[in-house]
């Protein structure tokens, strides 16, 4: 009886204590980030002296050279890149919108999707059918289609609280909506940018085709403008309504590009892995800041907090760059193979793709329903006075996906910034630095340090 | 035994369906703000058809008029003015601030404190003492001090994740700094901005003399600024730098101005009152759009969600736009004298005052710990979904303050929005409609209607 107790109470507090190093390291960590975090400043010059850096581009390959130098710089053991064939899309000159309201013209901003191909050189006109959803697409069919744009022109349902599911649930229009009009004889689709701002700035993305399909042009179009066009189309004779629009958009054949890659090797499991990234390409319109700038500046800033505070993993904790999230995938999915190739074994994947918001949360993919409840138990009170607490299940990061299949009982883990604001920036010229707050971007590269450090030292069981 | 079976299952069911019900209620009531929400709207006329209204101002008194027309345009039972006698206080024409260098003269930015007096019409130069603290002040005396302008230059201490607790650590500097630097006999007192930012705009707010103390002209400098004349005092002989400061504020005799009041109605205890307020005067350098444009328009928000859901509130619900949160408090104790004298029950208070951001929680003041822990078991859940479930000791709001000595038992709450970006704009000309997110101020609306119907519905115990 006596023993047992004995044992109980050791027991007892050795989990005190491990919390207590655990809540202590925790602390420093974020005091390492708030008074002397590099990220900012890495950021803005990733914003400002590179600017945006679509795959394949010129800016691209200046993003991975410089990403290569600044983990070189900070002493980590092994910096290399990957090397990865990317699509290599140009937006090429300024796409031009217009729609024509009988002798009315009424020019408005449109931006091509990503992946789209070129209008005829003089441009297409055409009627206008206004829809709201792909099945209500179906429900028309080839003989409303045939010859006209479609005009996919479903909000954002504002309820959701989280703008990601209101995002995802609008997201078909844009991904499917252009082929799935090809299909029925559309000659070209213009889609409502993705957010729920009322703004006058066209958001772009990319859309997919059907391997084999017909391909016809598509842009997004600015919120304001959808709903004048809308509204046109509701009070006017129809015949009288067109659009015309004009882009020269092209696909160039594939280029070599790189995912950057920097390790701190483990010092008692060097050939298990925990990934912390962001994907360093982003779109053509503005300086890629919130997508995913913060992402890639909050990885390197994580290993750079383990540096400064002289912490040595006992797994290898790689920081990653992952090349072409915007219109490819093609960086996480040699990532993913190049890992299977290696027989790496693979702890965690922790991506930061969502902005560089204030701390909310991180979500767990490929964790069971006891796993999250023990996470919860164990790391929640630990994270609540920082932020970052809502452990909750699904979760995880278009780049880090692909580790799924490849790198079998890898725990993905997305990154959860509080969701309001991403999109208002979201694939437009708005997404530029100025609009990426120091602490909350700080407070995200902490929150990723720290869970890191506690799946290091404790994995999930 | 029987019974007590019945008796227990009927308990555990009434209180399942009282959940369900409440949770349906709070789905409710985002959803018609999220959807049908106007305090962004209410927020924009406030910054850009009225804009600053500093107490005693003629924009204060078209705000009053404006707020109470609104309140009336809602229909709610009763909306009314209460009269206040507020302090007069103008700034006057633009400060001028320079650092003087040998024969090198530097233009800085500087603000006048709230209430600070004005320099001779010349101005003031003189030689300049830095201090960190007021510790440090009474440590060096008047030997030191005499005849010098004391600049108060301790940062925000970056590693406080919630940025009102640097604020609160660093605002004494402000507060207290030119009374307690007057009695060393100083000419003057220049303050660093109160933020971590560094930027190039002071941040003014009130600073508080003795009754019958010397005055001495203050200022805030802006952070910049202030980190330039500190490195010049550093590198070069002192004697060498003086500072020159010009501003020509002044305190005019006491304004009328008025607390505006809306009510529905109690349909059970008329006489038992839960208020929810901000306040609608600002500082003069900007739209008061964080500070609290937003406190104010969310208040009258809560009830208008009530009207539009035909919601019958138990209990008497207020929304209240106080008058001179920013130099004086006048409106809240007013207010609260108000409360006493009529004999009115006050359940709970709730302040927004720290800006218009996401939803984190509340913080309860005047509820015991027991109390605080009903609050999290009941109500923790159901605010979960949305944002606003810490729910932790210790918060409330200037304006309702007085209300703890005035009305006994009352509960006072406050707000909780995310900190990170409040000091970003606080009283700076930053503080403008356009750095309000429309989201983070509608769900900030709606998680203080969903507080007041719980409260109203189940009290605290």
């Amino acid at each position: 009886m006596k023993l047992r107790i004995t044992l109980i109470l050791s027991l007892i507090f050795s989990t005190v204590s491990l919390k207590a190093q655990d809540s202590l390291m925790l602390r420093k960590i974020y005091d390492e980030e708030l008074v002397s975090g590099q990220c900012y400043g890495n950021l803005h010059y990733l914003c400002k002296s590179i600017g945006p850096r679509l795959s394949g581009s010129a800016n691209a390959q200046k993003a991975v050279e410089w990403g290569k130098k600044l983990m070189e710089s900070y002493g980590f053991d092994h910096v290399f890149l990957q090397e990865v064939m990317v699509p290599h899309w140009v937006r090429g000159a300024k796409e031009a919108g217009v729609i024509i309201d009988g002798k009315k013209r009424i020019s408005v901003p449109i931006a091509a999707l990503g992946m789209s191909v070129a209008t005829p050189k003089g441009g297409i006109a055409a009627n206008v059918i206004e829809v709201r959803s792909l099945k209500e697409l179906d429900s028309l069919g080839e003989s409303a289609i045939k010859g006209k744009i479609v005009f996919f022109n479903r909000p954002f349902d504002s309820r959701f609280i989280e703008t990601l599911q209101a995002y995802g649930t609008a997201g078909d229009q844009r991904n499917a909506g252009p082929a799935a009009a090809a299909k029925y004889g559309a000659v070209g689709v213009i889609v409502r940018s993705l957010t729920e701002t009322l703004d006058n700035y066209p958001h772009t993305g990319a859309t997919r085709y059907a391997p084999d399909g017909i391909k016809v042009p598509a842009a997004a179009i600015s919120t304001k403008a959808a709903d004048r066009l809308s509204n046109l189309l509701r009070k006017r004779n129809r015949p009288l309504i067109k659009f015309y629009f004009k882009q020269n958009c092209q696909t160039l054949p594939d280029a070599l590009s790189y995912n950057v890659v920097g390790e701190l090797r483990g010092s008692e499991n060097p050939n298990k892995y925990i990934t912390v990234g962001g994907h360093l390409d982003s779109w053509d319109l503005a300086e890629g800041a919130h997508d995913d700038g913060t992402g890639v500046m909050q990885s390197v800033e994580a290993l750079r907090i383990f540096k400064a505070l002289g912490y040595h993993p006992k797994n290898t904790i790689r920081a990653v760059f992952f090349m072409n999230e915007e219109n490819g995938d093609r960086g996480g999915i040699k990532y993913a193979e190049l890992a299977a190739q290696n027989n790496e074994t693979h702890l965690a994947a922790i991506e930061s793709d969502l902005g560089g918001f204030t701390p909310r949360g991180f979500g767990f993919s490929g964790a069971s329903p006891d796993m999250i409840k023990n996470i919860n138990l164990q790391w929640k009170k630990l994270l609540e006075p920082y932020g970052p607490d809502r452990l909750i299940a699904g979760g995880g990061g278009s780049d880090i996906g692909p580790l799924k299949d490849k790198t079998p009982g890898v725990v993905l883990i997305g990154y959860l910034p509080d969701s309001q604001r991403y999109f208002d920036v979201h694939h437009t010229p708005n997404d530029v630095f100025e609009n990426v707050n120091k602490r909350e971007l700080e407070l995200g590269a902490a929150s990723m340090a720290a869970l890191v450090y506690l799946i290091d030292q404790h994995g999930f069981n």
